[in-house]
Order: structure tokens, then C-alpha cells, then sequence
């Protein structure tokens, strides 16, 4: 089934990309990212959710679109020309900034689809739009986050992954070793084990969805200029490099701690693939400071591929126009190559 | 005492540029600055230093310069045609990348020198070449570093300021609150007062200056996210958030607490003037993110203008002609920049 010669051949397995909280900028950017398939030569995706509700949202954005209400097998071959919808069932009636009772239950079944499409081989990948913690909370989610919720299907499965958050991007890839939580908690919850665990599940999913055959990661110290041999801190010594010396016993390329200031320059960010920070901050202002718009959420340790925009709902501007599909793109296209690479 | 049309005119104050370690890249770039004065058209400058060992590593760098021996008062007419030295005194026999005897005494004096030029009206700013804090401490100086010994001189003129640290560049300026301490010790002294302090220093030099009527300053959060409200720490609302109250009850426009990650893009960076940060690694990560090789380091709170290089002595490359004068370069700019820019 050839598409027009700027999309991909719709032999390669579509991606299932999540709607996210309703009222939420996801539709907007799903829209915007579908209008730019050929000029992009975006990798085939569908949306999971409610045909109406789409239409609705591009009717309000003035998007002239066609939507193809479709399962998930007769995606590929309607992306050319139409943006695949695959109905989960869960009707979102939520309008642009008003989540309402819908959006929750509308938001999650999109998600439990997205991963059994992939599981049972529909789908190439998962990709998530953004939701709101806040809303699902309200409506009775008990989990920390979409992350977690994602491995707990995972472990549903016999397996109970940890997930490691990666922001990707074409000139910066890091890993935050501890991430959402206060600098006090970061600091008292590092340890060896957990810098060891982590940097062990991004060596191995470098190597298997980026073909990287000796990935090389550079690994910070907690304090300024890595704890200056003892005098500005020990945890360098009692933590850090420990954690090195065991994942360098594994076999594994990894390299510190060094002083998180000079690792992101230009010539410094050519000597590694990826990044690992003790903190969120540590490894979050250089990858937003060089790739604010474009750089993309990738969750490791789980046993599907999973990207993510880098961004929240923006319900200040959803139905408007104005939200960036940037991230989104980026988000799309890591995950079809992530998914076409062979393991190295 | 007109000199070629690209070097500045003679009736500007020369800039006293120290000697820094002599077994360091500080004679390297010195020389290499000069040697780029017509090219970038920098301001006239004196180093304070030992004639004969500026002729010495001229040799081994292979740099075919002429050295003018002149007093203060006539290195602005000197400077077109020869690198003006003015004697302090001390005599550097340290070899490039060894430090000897004459090391402390030869740093110290020179930096002495350059403050009473100074403050006598022989000089228009100080800017300070790389010392070797160690080999200082073992030659019995006891000053936890060299912005700290400036302080000292400050007060012994009946005054004791709180010498602030800022990174500049043309993208980014950034001032962190707490500097050389161990991340968790940063935590401990963190402090509503300190803040204020630090940024009621910075609004008045962005004012003294930089010429800058109403500073515009960014303030960080401690945390991820600045907190979130709460859920990740709450030194947001016990330090920073009343910091930035009584800041802005003076009249000072304060801004903040905002997320360190999102604070750095290039959108983003043009809102504000300088980025206050709460500790070490939240400012330099981004400026030397962006600014590797051309930040500059000013120090605010002394009764005189004081920049510097970036970066250290170098030992390693000391004397080989690899060293890259472009932070020398850069702090020279903006010495003369800030030393002629009205008060707004």
C-alpha cells in the first residue's frame, strides 16, 4: 500500500500514540503533527481515542482534516491520507482548559490500549500525550505518575521494571539518577545501588534501541567541581565512584563523577551518548537550556518502547493554536527509529 | 597620544592586569590577548609582573613581542606598540607548568599592586590571571581564595563587603547564592537574608555598571520545579518566596521562584538580566552550557571593578601555546565596558 513517496511505507508497524488528557493541548499537537507528515516524513501513527472529539477539536482549531475511524491494523494504510483514530471506547466530552468527568477515564483506557496494542504486536511503539496528574487524581488514579503506570502493566506481565526517565534530544541525551523529589529528599535517597540499577538499564536500551554497541556515559558528582577531591563534599567518594568502579567491573563504559558544569559544552557533550545526573535539575537545565521545544521524554526499563513529549497540558492554551507540536514530532520520530534499530 | 585608529585612545585608563600564577597559562594569554589587541580592538591594559619572565615564556611560546618596562602611568601610550609591564617588585623564576618559592610572593604582590593602582587613580579596573590556590596556601597565604583576599583589601579601606560571585556573558549572566560548598552544606546555609544581600548587590552593580535603570532578576528555586507548591520541598516558600518580597518592597524587580530547567532557553533568557540561582551548579551548568569558552568572571560588592578569566592555571598546557585567550579576551572587554558605562 504505497503512500505518497514523503511518508513511510506503511510495511512498518504504525506507532500508538495515547490522547492524553482530553482538554489538554494533545489533541492540537496530534493535529499539527499529522498536518506535517509529508513535509516531516513523520513515521505512521494513530490516535487512540474518540473520532468526535477530535473532530471537534479541529473544527475548533479551523484544521481542515480528514479523520479515518479505523482499527488498528487498517491505520498504516489510511495515514496518507487521513488521521487514524482506533476508538477506545471511552467517549471524551472535555472542552479546550475544562477537564470534566470524561477525561480520566477517557485519558486511561487510551493508555491500557496503547500498551496491549503494542504487546500483541500492532503496534511498533507507544507514544503518550501529555495528562494531568491533578485530574486523574480527583478521579481516583492511584499512581505516582504516567511513568509508573506504564511499568505497572509491565510488571502485570511477570516483571517488575524500573523505569528511568531519559530527555533525548540530537545534541544531548541525560538521565536524572533521582527525579521528583525535593533537592533534601535527592540527596538523602542517592545511593551506589541506585546510580548502578539505572546506569545498567540505559547501557543495555542504548545498545538495544539506539545500536550503540559500547555506549560511553558520563557520569556526574553530586557537588561543584565533583566534591574537589573531598573538600567540597564526600559523597564523590563514598557514592559515586564506588558505583563507577562496579559498572566498570560489569563492563560498562562509564566514566566520573565528573563536575556537572564543564560536561555540557560543546566539545565535552562529544565524548559520551548519554548523560547521567544525581539530581533533576542537574540533568534538566542543560538539556532544556540547548533543546527547549524539540527534546523528548523516553521512559527505559520497560518492556516496550515508550516516548513522550516534553511538556504538560498547557490547558491555557488548548483549542487556540498556539501549542508546538515540536516535542511531539521529535517524540514520534525517536520512537519509529528506536523501534527500526537493531540491536547493536 | 593618538595610537592606530583600532586600539583605544590613550586618555582611557588602562586596565592593571595581574600576573596570576607565573608557572601558569596567565603569561600565555597575556601575551596571546596582546598580541590580538589591533584584531579586536581591546582596551589598553598593563600587566603587573616581572619583565624578564614575560620575555622568557615570550620566547618559549616563540612570540616575537616587545616588552615596554614602564610605570603605570605610561603603559596607555606604550600599549600600541609594545606590552606594557610595570614592575612589582617580585621577581617570578617558576618555570611553565612548576611552580617554585617565587610563586606566591610574585601572585600576591601583583594583586596587591593592582588594587592600590586602583583605588590611586592609576588604573580603571583589575583584572585578575589565574592563581594557584594551593600553591599559595602552602606558601602560608590564608585567605579561602582570591576573590576573598579583594574583600579583605575592600575592608581594610574601612569597609567590609560580601563579594559576589557573577558568570558573564553576552547570552547569560548568572550569580549563584551559596558557591563553594558541598551541595548538602549549600542546603544548610541557604537563607532569606542571604539572598537579599546577594541581590541587592547585584540590582545596584547592574545599575552602577551595566548601565541597567531597572535590573531585571530572575530567581531560582531550590528545588525541582520550584517545588510544585509544595510537594517537592518547601525552602520555596520558607526562603526564597519572602526573599523575593522584600526585595521587590524595595523597589528591586525580583522574579521568582521560578524552575531552574526552564529558566535557560533562549526565550526565556531574554526576560531577565541576570539569573539569581540557589547554589553552585544550578548557575555555572548553563552558562558554561552556552558560554564554555567566553564567560567571565566579575565579581560584585568590592569598592572596584574586578573581572577574571573563567578558568584555572592550567599547568598542563602552561608555556605550549595552547592555551585559548578567548575568557582573558572577554574579561578584559568587560572590565573596560563596566569601568565606562554611566551609573543609570
Amino acid at each position: 500500500m504505497p503512500g505518497p513517496p514523503s511518508v513511510k511505507p506503511s510495511y512498518a508497524k504504525p506507532l500508538a500514540l495515547t490522547l492524553g488528557e482530553p482538554a489538554g493541548i494533545g489533541p492540537d499537537i496530534t493535529i499539527a503533527a499529522w498536518l506535517k507528515r509529508r513535509e516531516l516524513n513523520l513515521p505512521c501513527f494513530y490516535l487512540l481515542g474518540d473520532e468526535a472529539a477530535i473532530a471537534r477539536r479541529a473544527k475548533t482549531l479551523g484544521a481542515d482534516i480528514r479523520i479515518a475511524s479505523v482499527p488498528s491494523h487498517e491505520a498504516a494504510a489510511a495515514f496518507a491520507d487521513a488521521l487514524p483514530v482506533v476508538a477506545t471506547g471511552e467517549i471524551a466530552t472535555a472542552e479546550p482548559g475544562r477537564p470534566d468527568d470524561s477525561s480520566a477515564p477517557a485519558a486511561l483506557a487510551s493508555i491500557r490500549q496503547a500498551v496491549s496494542d503494542v504487546a500483541e504486536g500492532r503496534a511498533a511503539a507507544v507514544v503518550t500525550n501529555p495528562i494531568a496528574k491533578s485530574v486523574l487524581y480527583r478521579a481516583g488514579f492511584r499512581h505516582p505518575g504516567h511513568t509508573e503506570y506504564l511499568a505497572e502493566f509491565a510488571a502485570r506481565n511477570g516483571r517488575a521494571p524500573q523505569p528511568v526517565m531519559m530527555l533525548w534530544s540530537p545534541s544531548l541525551a541525560v538521565v536524572p539518577v533521582t527525579i521528583h523529589l525535593s533537592l533534601r529528599d535527592a540527596l538523602a535517597q542517592l545511593s551506589s545501588e541506585l546510580i548502578v540499577s539505572t546506569v545498567r538499564i540505559v547501557a543495555a536500551e542504548l545498545r538495544a534501541h539506539f545500536g550503540i554497541a559500547r555506549p560511553r556515559i558520563a557520569i556526574s558528582g553530586l557537588n561543584p567541581h565533583a566534591g574537589e577531591d573531598g573538600s567540597l563534599g564526600h559523597e564523590e567518594q563514598t557514592i559515586v565512584t564506588p558505583a563507577i568502579k562496579l559498572l566498570r567491573g560489569e563492563g560498562i563504559e562509564a566514566r566520573g563523577p565528573l563536575p556537572a558544569d564543564t560536561m555540557f559544552h560543546d566539545a565535552a557533550r562529544k565524548t559520551y551518548d548519554c548523560a547521567v545526573c544525581m539530581y533533576h535539575d542537574q540533568a534538566l537545565i542543560p538539556i532544556k537550556t540547548l533543546a527547549f521545544d524539540d527534546a523528548v521524554n523516553v521512559t527505559l526499563g520497560l518492556p516496550f518502547i515508550r516516548t513522550s513529549p516534553d511538556h504538560g497540558t498547557a490547558f491555557d492554551i488548548a483549542g487556540s493554536g498556539k501549542a508546538n507540536p515540536a516535542s511531539l514530532v521529535a517524540a514520534l520520530e525517536l520512537a519509529s527509529r528506536m523501534a527500526d534499530t537493531k540491536p547493536a
